[in-house]
């Protein structure tokens, strides 16, 4: 998608910061919309702050700003639609966006990028704003998932991440020894990790005898321009305080924020952090 | 099954003791076998204690005191097969339990249950030694579930622990305005209660507004004579905090720890408590 001056709509997170430094060292940066309750309007400079209900007003702010594209990225949570407060378009939206509630997330966010591309913008994602932040193929760092029972963790972590992600429940899971011990839907991943590292030893790794697999993958059916599953420094943080072996996403199918510091985090805590090609992904499933 | 003297494999929780107090008053307790990491040996007068691997010493202990039938009830976490002290019996057992491990819980579960069938004893539900812990139909308590919103919501929570069911993942799923909130895997259900607690109010109920619910159901390929879904006052009292509407289970698909209780704690708290039916229960499924 061609695009020269970029609208980006922040929520939570690094993502928005890496993607908002990357696109102004280029000069391509339009316009941040830091979205009220998600991003912090400190870390974006010149940043308008909107609700999430305000899509008409996100618009013009582009539009002022000449903006030819937009890029959602960032953690947002859905909004609890009885206190939300639209404008005018955002209004205009809320029957769809009521109604693709009740099919999902992915259904609703879908309603709120259509809007974007009627009003004019190509919508593109992170990955195409900055393409350094695709997970490459192979290990990011020393360690390398070599072990039989690693390997079968791996895929069948992989399985149930797209089992789950079919049923628009999210994005990740952690396995080991073939039990699967979390599968994420809400709380997020770093609070997965932390409920998994709260397991008792006997069904999980320890960092002095690491074993399971954290497995993200973007669910079938989802549009990879926005929500991308994203792994950086405290994921791994928290799969290293889980007892986890490593970390596996499908190569080109997940983000990397700061994919140095991440590397290093993964070396100095001895796990791995692997992006599995297209073939070795959904290969040797248990 | 016909059977007159049991054998009580007890693990962790409430459901042993209500088990061997019913058994005991109608006279058809044998023994209890008060697992390791557990059961609470003190609850269970005249028990002997074994470790999960003790399966030779279990069946010696059963057979010793003449039961012709066993009961597996309670909590119990897999193993770490590495640290394991199996017995004889357990030894043998060990590579069948390995390989059913990798397939998931109830292949493992299964592999325990077979050793104790081939031993000459009949493998019973918890359901069968006292037919009132069964959930009845209909509502519990004071509340029933006529809202359309939370009507959608128990199709959709029972269809999503159907799918991680089928799955080997758990048993439970919280479900609020059509959103996944939470999905049970090893942490088990008190866990998977206070993390929706946990999560901004945007997405959940509260006590005040109450939303959302708690579904239970078995595992489609299970055996119901082991591991039927339970809920208990402390599932009231974790669903309330956590701002659900209520708790839906199928009508003599999951068993009720002290049903007078949670009656109680339901009607204090208000909530619902329901069993499905079964024309109920995957019929308007979201």
């Amino acid at each position: 998608m061609a695009w020269s001056r970029l609208g980006l709509i922040a929520g939570g997170g690094d993502l928005p910061r890496t993607l908002a430094r990357a696109s102004r060292g280029e000069g391509r940066l339009g316009h941040v919309v830091a979205l009220e309750g998600f991003a912090d309007p400190a870390d974006f400079p010149g940043a308008s702050v909107r609700g999430i209900g305000q899509i008409g007003h996100m618009i013009s702010d582009l539009r002022g700003a000449g903006c030819d594209s937009v890029c959602f990225a960032g953690l947002v949570r859905r909004p609890d639609f009885r206190t939300l407060k639209p404008d005018w378009e955002g209004m205009k939206l809320l029957p769809r966006a009521l109604a693709a509630a009740a099919r999902g997330d992915d259904a609703l966010l879908q309603v709120i990028v259509s809007a974007f591309e009627r009003a004019g913008f190509a919508v593109i994602g992170a990955h195409e704003v900055s393409g350094r932040l695709l997970a490459p193929a192979g290990p990011l760092g020393a360690l390398a998932p070599d072990d039989a029972a690693i390997r079968g963790d791996i895929a069948k972590a992989m399985e149930i991440a797209a089992q789950i992600g079919a049923l628009d429940i999210g994005q990740g899971a952690v396995v080991c020894d073939g039990l699967v011990l979390a599968v994420e839907a809400q709380e997020g991943t770093d609070a997965m990790l932390a409920r998994v590292a709260a397991l008792p030893e006997s069904v999980r790794g320890t960092p002095a005898a690491r074993r399971g697999v954290l497995a993200k993958r973007p669910k079938p059916q989802q549009d990879v321009r926005i929500d991308l599953p994203t792994i950086g420094v405290s994921t791994v943080e928290g799969a290293a305080r889980a007892g986890l072996a490593g970390i596996a996403v499908p190569a080109g199918g997940a983000l990397v924020v700061d994919a140095g510091a991440v590397r290093e985090a993964a070396d100095a805590t001895g796990l791995f952090v692997v992006g599995l090609a297209p073939d070795a992904l959904d290969g040797d499933g248990s």
